[in-house]
């Protein structure tokens, strides 16, 4: 993983992050969350992944349902964002879709991934705290953006 | 719909948007637009919905063609714009891609939608104003940039 | 292609780019990035294409494998960037996803497409160079942020 500062201003920063072959991206992500002490950001990626495991959160069960999906594909989009959880510390949520070799498209919520070859993300951090709060109805923890 | 604003910079604002179990998307983001006097934005979200409408521009016919998905879908992406319309009130223009229990994916442009559990929206807002003109070719109102 | 700049602070330019109808999405924005000496971006858009060429990359024969969609989609969303390539040159980099009549989504790395009726484009600049490297693995030139 490397990374660069693009743009700073008034606390706002814009940071373009790489990952190479190998490098998983949820861990990589909430590294550098941690490392650089980001509450609050937007994200933003293009690339293409070797395998990956999509998630689809089952309301019936409140749980997430695993999609594993063993075959390289390109990552036509990454969306995503980092808020502060219920333990402070900052959290990584990711959702892609991908394209297969004859470009149909897979979409969910990420749970895990492996880059193969580049993984180019923009990173915007805000210079505010995004907080989540325990969701009793689905059993998640949502972004509650008057919490904190 | 819980906002706070993340970031203002020389009229650029940012603002998080997140919207809850049965809020409709459509009507939350133009109510949004419209109390805030929103004339120029781009608009970035992931999440998931109960149920949407996704339509497709038929070319032929001049129209559009909807589809219910009346089932829990992941919301991978949501990508859209805030622009006058030709009645000079801020008009929500928006495109998802869904992604299905099996991870399959749906796109197109965003009809309606309830959320379940949440939608978690960046809304920058730009010292502009977009225009939309209406195009005799296709029967739809276009962004012009150097209208206005 | 009509295009205006929404926002420019310390060396960050946004502009909205919007294309027409038969204007070519590749050619369209090499050319504004060229014409605008843009050397680090981040790109996004929605609207619909005419038809349009979808590219996957095989892992193992190091080559683009290309599917060729020739029906009206709608652009459920548009990612890329612009860095510098290997040449010094401007070199724009997108992946797209798709949806089709029925709703289904395609997805993967953009070779051409043509616009129809629009694509609303938004092109965030970025005041750092973000620099392409010849990758001897993949036989691609891939972004490193440490370079140059």
């Amino acid at each position: 993983m490397d990374a660069k500062l693009l743009h700073e201003q008034s606390g706002q920063r814009t940071f373009v992050i790489v990952l190479k072959t190998g490098e998983e991206v949820m861990d990589s992500l909430n590294e550098f969350a941690k490392s650089d002490g980001i509450s609050a950001a937007q994200i933003s990626a293009i690339g293409a992944f070797s395998e990956l495991e999509l998630n689809y959160f089952d309301w019936s069960r409140k749980e997430y349902l695993k999609t594993s999906v063993m075959e390289q594909v390109e990552v036509a989009s990454l969306l995503g964002d980092v808020a502060l959880s219920t333990d402070g510390k900052p959290s990584v949520h990711v959702h892609v879709v991908v394209g297969r070799r004859d470009g149909t498209a897979l979409a969910g919520h990420l749970g895990r991934a492996l880059v193969r070859p580049t993984l180019e993300v923009i990173l915007t951090e805000s210079p505010a705290h995004l907080r989540k709060v325990h969701d009793p109805e689905s059993h998640l923890a949502l972004i509650r953006p008057r919490a904190g």
